[in-house]
């Protein structure tokens, strides 16, 4: 048999650490992000340290002392990474020990690397957290705040992407904001989670679970999958062809061959970015599944996962709220794709008001349809006598029934698209943010 | 150009409505789940409407005895289903009306159908939550219950599945009753969304968010991963390696080739499970990516996916439950198991505690580590000489530090593995569980 | 200690063993689509052990003769399951034992139930991906045949969901069935793999991976995606706002309250199933993810996977193939979308042809888009005088720029949207067709 | 209403671009990866530019001299980005106008950007693709080695983790090595598809399939799941209470806390990575999924994913090359793992060549193992007479089948334990290497 530091067959590497795997294994290329949370949780440990006799008052002002000066070296760039520096903890403590000397060993005491590690991450995404969060709120702000100035500009509202009936272009804006809101719930969970008021109930699970991370790109994944949602909305609306809203140049590109376009890059990148912070939910679940309990390396993957999902969200947040902020609305376009056939509805509803229920009301009112498009005529341009002839329940008042603005006035319930009923989501939106700004 | 109706070129199908077509829309083979909950949501919506004004009394009436009696053919299972019933709903109405005439007809004034179904999903998630609540209460309670008769076994705790510390077996079997506890929590958050108390906030949003879908699933996810990894330590632990634990043959199989074997197949399948569920939280969160605004009909995938993954974590939780309840234990393998290097750390303690800052107490323990591998004893084996060419901090009382009792005893602080901390760990999710039930 | 068969603490489960284990790991449900291939797989089986001289003639053909009567009652669907039947393998072996007593015991010799089912998989899939691949075939050439009938059509192409350039229909139609050719290729791979011609290299690799399902259910979703991005065009532009095409009825529903709408619900399904698909895969690689080599029982996931997104593709094929070939297109509709600023990049070339570099006429044509939109009029509108304070370049042949026909016969590069690489790429497309038929 | 520029409510931007949009639009962080195959594919494209009449010979040499600088300053990080360079193709084409003034203009001639970020794609990934193949090829190599030297060590065959059978040592080294060996297979399929040998069909399809990185996101990823259980395997092998192998401390690290330990990090950043790279996959599916046809900026999505998946992939291969040609074993503990009772399944194909049948057979020795268990012997310690109480054929041969070397010669059928068995897999691999190699 081969000795234990000989390599048997094969194999590129010769020596005692193979310098591949030492890469592999470190993780100071991006742990680096957590150099002051790492600095914050570490002084804090050493004044447990002093509680529990451990560390001596003047110890802990050995250690305070020098980890800011540790803190100081990072803020301004200065902090020299050694070849052995494996991880911040590593690199820190070790720049602690040559800054202060021995009594830097005494810092870890009781503590190990894992719970170290897990520590900090916590700490980070607490920062982070708010960080985002209020980036959040930004995005809201600025959809109410262009919501309630554009409250009574109508345009079709769609199912199937098929004109379905009028509505308002701010019920529209608020049907994003208000998926944005829920997503705040969540992180006031996280936070809650975060803030260390409560102790982890079990030393095992303590370095071993990460919900935490797990539940933030998922967190992540589902607001993402609201704004690729609202991206494709905005898409769609700035194509010729449906010419309701225009992107400031800010957020468009042009072709690099064809020189009359003007591409909506920002609202594809957004509507792609759903994929890749999804991709890193499925990824963590993935390296998460079967593993023993417990610290295992496979745990290393957290962070990467987290720091990208972190930027990606901080950037789709910021150019999101440019868009919506810049955005050019086109009224009159909107107006032009009103069509009375988006009224159907609003004509069985006459009927059904005239006593007739409503399955009936359904079928008179698409026969109505079907003998307008057999004229070539728009359904309002039938005669009150064609009319008759699908129900004796017509009269002179059906007229009535073809006007837009009248016809959103009729969803005044809670959440509908009447003036009063958008002006109460607005109102709604509104409280939380001043409830989230207490 | 070919008539509207006509094929043109190719294809399988002539005539006026595909039958695969048909087949491929249709969702009655599986939303027949929510028979009840339609039910229950029309008889509401009834009431709605007649404070309304758009029903009278004797209508409501009505209604509410004819669905009653729709109710009872599908809990008799005489409930017969024709091929026109595209989904529950339509199936429901269709009877409704053979039941009582046009006033059927009326139920539906002013709803669609989505507004239906994803009501009708919200109900039946609502109730189904209870359930998994209440089966994921049962494991945890049956751990609880077993941590406690078992509280003082010891045996090794792992990380990176390398004999780590000595631990005690309640120590583990709490680690996963309290990584299942957040899950409650979780389902606290869903039944809040779920109880109706708060209004929707916009309609549009309304039939077009899948959010309580998407949480579901992830939720389901996560509590999944937790489960994969309870199930792969114990199928470790019941290898003949380890022989930690026996399952009972109540959750075990043997070998179709051969005769000796006894497989912990019920421990594989809650492993595999966490694949499946999070392939159906992925699968849901790709099909809402990127979709416009509104109801699309690609939204009738939640229903099925919610419908598995139900019944999946339902098998899941009692198998699971069953498996703890019977699980056998073998406490000489495990005292076995547990060996002097094991309280290496122990031993750098008992130099911190001389004073030793412990970085050095580590590599002194390391060295001593060393020493005993070379000379091919235990760790504890090494004489008090030998120890002292280490340090001379080494004196009699070292012989204190090979006793595994005192060394779990150590860890005493919250979350811990000492006798009293796991007393407290059980208190607390005690507790937890009385609050539950109140 | 407990008695092993006794449950120790909670649980609901008294007995020997418990009923929801016994559902938990029954695959019955599922897995009797493979009926006749593991018939199939017996019969060979069977010779294979009268070679090795293990059976005799006469035992081979009484086997044989007992295999052909349990096909029999399959596929008359009178064969009766009994409780203890776990699979579909232990069923007609249970079956074959009371048809022809002892000898059926011999079947099973140096076969274990693990061979037995991986063999069975492999031998469904080559059955059915026969057929699958039959359907996609099937798509593809309804719509080559349309793409030859319409080659004439000309509408905007897109890129960035901006109007582009003009293209040929024919050239999109053929950009959905050339994304299916590369499948075809897969498929042949697959097949390969699945003759059984090779023999399998390793026995523990034999039964423990699983490459097979996982590439079909890959292949699948990236199938899938291609069909969701065809189904999305289709949806926009059956809006409408671009109106370009109408969905047969056959393909099509109505809204239940909204009397004018006809919805795209078949191009939406498409569009979803694309989640549902790729959702199975995630889920299996994340079965299959650390799992330890050889067999255990997560395995078990692979074949509810390959039934359901079998017949999903079924499905979908079918329903793609029948909306391709009832498709109603508006030609009119389309060639009213053409506008002259899509000629931008023509008008470009024009100056590239009289010697200016690319990117300076590509700047030149920009500045003719700019004058045009600022005066207000098409691009083709401004005069000569207008265009030569642009670039001197410009004179009178600038008019045979603005001709619709022209400007895509310009694309003549194979793969080009001009007639002859249309044509081109239908006798690229025919003669796949017919290579697949030999 | 607003002008265009304007921003109109909210938001954090003044100006006419936003910053944080250019850094979400720009790649030119991650795509300066293709400086070199920018450059080569430009060369070729100004050569068909020239044979197209569009550049004249002595422009091609002076656009050749200048690319050829340009790739000068990349290659010796000389390279000065502007903050205008949004991707390397702009970088590119900006500093070949500085170095050669306005012939660079042409060089864009009838080319799209979106054309030259796909063909440049490709063309990196067919020379990545050759080296990820190298580093497989490296790993087989060396795993074939290894079984060839160690063919006669005999070790547990597991399943279900469960000790099944005899095998060689060798014979679990091939099952991974023949693992690796389909995926070759696959590489040769990308590079016939990357040799641009095909044209490519439709040019709508060519810009915007991404079926090349998928299909090499999902290699990846299958490789990946396969390399997850081999360190599954590994990692069990080295815990203490299998012992079985030894890495080698290049790809092992210590505690922090607990001197005595050796952690596998090496295996278990292995298995984590699979997670990584399959959420890649499935990210890049999502973005894909429901896209419009052509080029949307979503695609852009594809490149970072390649690159990571690239670099994950290379430092797998050689950390485990590196792992297999450094591992110790432990031949003693392995032969000691072996127990009569894994010969349970030759017992009863004793019995079987005594003309037992099977079922018979097996029932049969599990009596045996049973009674074995009952008296608390080991099964080859049961005497003839107990064994003669289950069946009379037992005789005195029966003491043939408890040698562990004749159990796993039998398995001498292709893909077996048995030494030639091994052997011709062996060879098999062997042949595969010099095939690649030719």
């Amino acid at each position: 048999m081969a000795s234990e530091s000989g390599k048997l067959w094969g194999g590129r590497f010769v020596g005692t650490v193979d310098p591949i795997m030492e890469k592999f294994n470190s993780s100071i290329t991006y742990d680096r992000h957590l150099w002051e949370v790492d600095v914050q949780g570490s002084k804090a440990y050493s004044r447990g340290l002093e509680k529990a006799g451990l560390l001596t008052k003047a110890e802990v002002d050995q250690i305070h002392h020098g980890l800011d000066k540790v803190a100081e070296e990072w803020a301004q760039d200065t902090f020299k990474l050694n070849p052995n520096d494996e991880d911040i903890h590593t690199a820190n403590e070790r720049r602690l020990k040559e800054l202060i000397g021995e009594t830097a060993g005494k810092l870890h005491t009781g503590r190990s690397r894992n719970d170290q590690v897990v520590t900090d991450l916590r700490l980070w995404m607490r920062q982070n957290c708010w960080t985002l969060s209020a980036l959040l709120w930004g995005l809201i702000r600025t959809m109410v705040d262009r919501a309630e100035a554009e409250r009574d500009i109508l345009f079709p509202g769609y199912t199937h992407l098929q004109r379905a009936q009028p509505i308002r272009w701010s019920h529209w804006i608020l049907s994003g904001a208000i998926a944005g809101n829920p997503l705040g719930v969540d992180r006031e969970l996280l936070r809650a989670e975060l803030n260390f008021g409560a102790i982890t109930l079990n030393s095992m699970d303590a370095t071993s679970e990460r919900d935490f991370v797990a539940e933030f790109l998922f967190w992540a994944s589902l607001c993402m999958t609201h704004l690729s949602r609202m991206a494709e909305d905005l898409i769609l609306y700035s194509t010729k062809e449906f010419s309701f809203v225009q992107l400031s140049d800010a957020y468009s590109t042009g072709s690099s061959l064809m020189p009359q376009k003007k591409n909506p890059d920002s609202l594809e990148l957004i509507r792609s970015k759903a994929g890749r912070v999804f991709g890193r939910c499925a990824g963590l679940l993935m390296t998460l599944k079967g593993l023993p309990s417990t610290y295992n390396k496979d745990l290393q993957e957290d962070k990467e996962a987290v720091f990208e999902v972190s930027d990606t969200m901080s950037a789709v947040l910021q150019v999101a709220t440019g868009i919506i902020s810049t955005l050019q609305i086109h009224p009159e376009n909107m107006a032009r794709a009103l069509s009375p056939d988006m009224l159907a509805t609003d004509l069985a509803y006459y009927l059904v008001r005239k006593g007739m229920p409503f399955r009936q009301a359904h079928e008179a009112s698409g026969k109505a349809v079907f003998m307008a498009e057999t004229k070539g005529v728009a359904l309002n341009q039938l005669s009150l006598q064609e009319l008759q002839t699908i129900s004796p329940l017509f009269s002179g008042d059906v007229s009535h029934v073809w006007d837009y603005g009248h016809s959103v006035e009729q969803y005044a319930a809670l959440g509908g698209t009447a003036r009063s009923s958008v002006d109460w989501q607005i109102s709604q939106v509104r409280a939380l943010l001043r409830a989230q700004q207490a």
